[in-house]
């Protein structure tokens, strides 16, 4: 458990990974990975290190279901097994699932021990290996139950991704729009310029964007750990993106990956933006034709909107269920927190949001 | 979850109480209780408070069997059921079981909402409620699962200890003695001069001993909360008192309270201070008579010191299970942290402990 967590970035993963370890000093080493991750990416690092050969390798099973209170226990459990200490480690070396669950695990495991993040999807590398939030779903809510705990560290590199479908890098890049658009405006315009594609083609490009790209997170994580305000910053396009998300899973029972909800939530949020703080229409159209081009549609009905406006209102960033609040931008790099919307104002968005993505 | 919590003295608890509430401006409280507290001493606060008299009251089974993740679980849900909110606030009421296991379900519930303890017993008035460590037991292991997460507000009043059991009150001064010994020689022999009985007749003398009492604790507390040095300090008593416990509980199938344990602990490792660094001797006769006399003799064979230093070996406060730390003194007030000690001169002292309380 550390106050701050350096972020490393590199190519060269098991080098960076062994200096933490020996500045740690810690022989207890775990590594956490999921079902997907100890097939595909494990053995990558394991055999190119001696030290991380002795480690024990916690596996939990792959996909957003098992991230539960129940799996935390099998690592607690693994860990106390094999005699984990208070100086022991945790790497966590997967997606989200395993950053969001192992950190809690370490966490709450004897008040705290230390766990360096992995990330080995471009969304985790963007998102949730980085900030300190650490959770599990619970009653159905997602991340209801976690803590906010830095990692001792995160090792950031673009050599995992190539092994994803290219669904996933979608998904992650939908995460990087968001931190450019509360970035600046030349950020936001070399992303829509660019295609995923594009830049994994090349690593040391990719590690470049990426710098920038989690900066912007870093910076804001730093000034407001706790999400008591300028954190909220961070919310952009996810009001309504994870309303998308609930309704796509709950109602029209299709996957609609998290970086997809949010690039579309980034357009619909945007269009509250245009509407009522200045946010310049030819970037909004800019930025609705990307997603169009790269996303798809994301199929809305009017008789949905209801529904969406309900998902809204459980969202954990409302003070209330009565008030909801959007983080929005005036433009690129001009944050507005806090803002909140009445619910007819939101459904005009959605009718322009529909009509912009050509429904 | 604040970063440093205010301890208040007072036996006017339903003013402070709602003063708090008012502060923290929250229209979401619950209060969380045993089924012990529930029925003894809850009705006390709420019958004087319309406030109270709108809160979500939460109650768990009492019992160290029950101070788990099921039992937390059942909190998070009636949280949930009662529609939560991040800016809710949880009054855990009741002993170190609520203050413990409410303070982890808070800390962790939407990534941490504030709780404020109300300790109903001595114990956990001196313990528990303050310093921040909250926790459930996991595999057999005693608050093996927890945070570092400080409650917003402590309220410390003489008011409910009347109600309790004479040997609730004689554990909680166990730990009240551990203070005063690590704090200066006059504290200690004030209550070692003092009967818990004499004490308890006069609520205002009492809510000034345990001002001094508890101020050594947060003072600790303060300068290291996550436990990396100087808060080892509070583990005096504890190293071989938790064995003690363990022992008790797992062979000779009887349960020593805690602070039996711990005024065991303290006469035992009074011992290790007086072999080793020069500890007053005939303050050490004095300690040991007060805890015969007090607390009666712990039952202790020479084939049984193997399986206590097999559960010393297991305190989590060790870096690893090979060597066994102890908080020692010099003399009262004069903390020695991280004293490591040979098993041989640990069997000495066990030795020499089992003389002094005539065994």
């Amino acid at each position: 458990m550390a106050n701050q967590s350096q972020i490393i970035f590199t190519n060269e993963v098991v080098p960076a990974l062994e200096e933490l370890l020996r500045k740690l000093a810690s022989s207890d080493v775990f590594v956490l990975t999921d079902s997907n991750t100890v097939e595909k990416v494990w053995p990558l690092l394991r055999d190119n290190s001696p030290v991380l050969q002795n480690a024990h390798v916690i596996t939990i099973p792959g996909g957003e279901i098992n991230k539960d209170i129940r799996t935390v226990e099998t690592v607690w459990q693994a860990l106390v097994d094999n005699g984990a200490s208070r100086n022991a480690v945790l790497v966590n070396v997967g997606g989200g699932l395993v950053s969001d669950l192992g950190g809690f695990a370490a966490a709450t495991f004897k008040r705290g021990i230390h766990c360096i993040n992995i990330p080995t999807t471009l969304l985790s590398a963007v998102d949730a290996s980085v900030g300190g939030k650490t959770g599990v779903n619970f009653a159905g809510a997602k991340n209801l139950i976690g803590t906010f705990s830095q990692p001792y560290a995160v090792i950031v590199s673009g050599i995992f991704f190539n092994t994803l479908p290219y669904r996933e890098i979608l998904s992650g890049y939908g995460e990087m729009l968001k931190h450019a658009m509360l970035s600046n405006l030349a950020d936001t315009v070399q992303l829509l310029s660019l295609t995923p594609e594009a830049i994994l083609g090349n690593p040391v490009e990719l590690l470049e964007i990426l710098q920038k790209n989690i900066a912007i997170k870093e910076k804001v994580v730093e000034k407001d750990p706790h999400e008591k305000n300028l954190r909220k910053a961070l919310n952009l396009g996810h009001t309504i993106g994870h309303a998308f998300e609930a309704l796509s899973f709950n109602i029209n029972y299709s996957d609609l990956p998290h970086g997809f909800a949010v690039a579309h939530g980034l357009v619909a949020e945007s269009v509250l933006s245009a509407m009522l703080e200045g946010f310049d229409h030819t970037l909004l159209h800019n930025l609705a034709r990307y997603v169009r081009e790269n996303y798809g549609i994301f199929p809305l009905q009017c008789s949905q909107y209801k529904h969406l406006v309900d998902y809204m209102r459980q969202d954990k960033k409302n003070a209330d269920a009565q008030h909801i609040n959007f983080t929005l931008l005036g433009a690129p790099g001009q944050i507005l927190i806090d803002r909140e919307i009445p619910v007819p104002e939101i459904y005009k968005a959605l009718d322009i949001y529909r009509d912009l993505m050509g429904q």
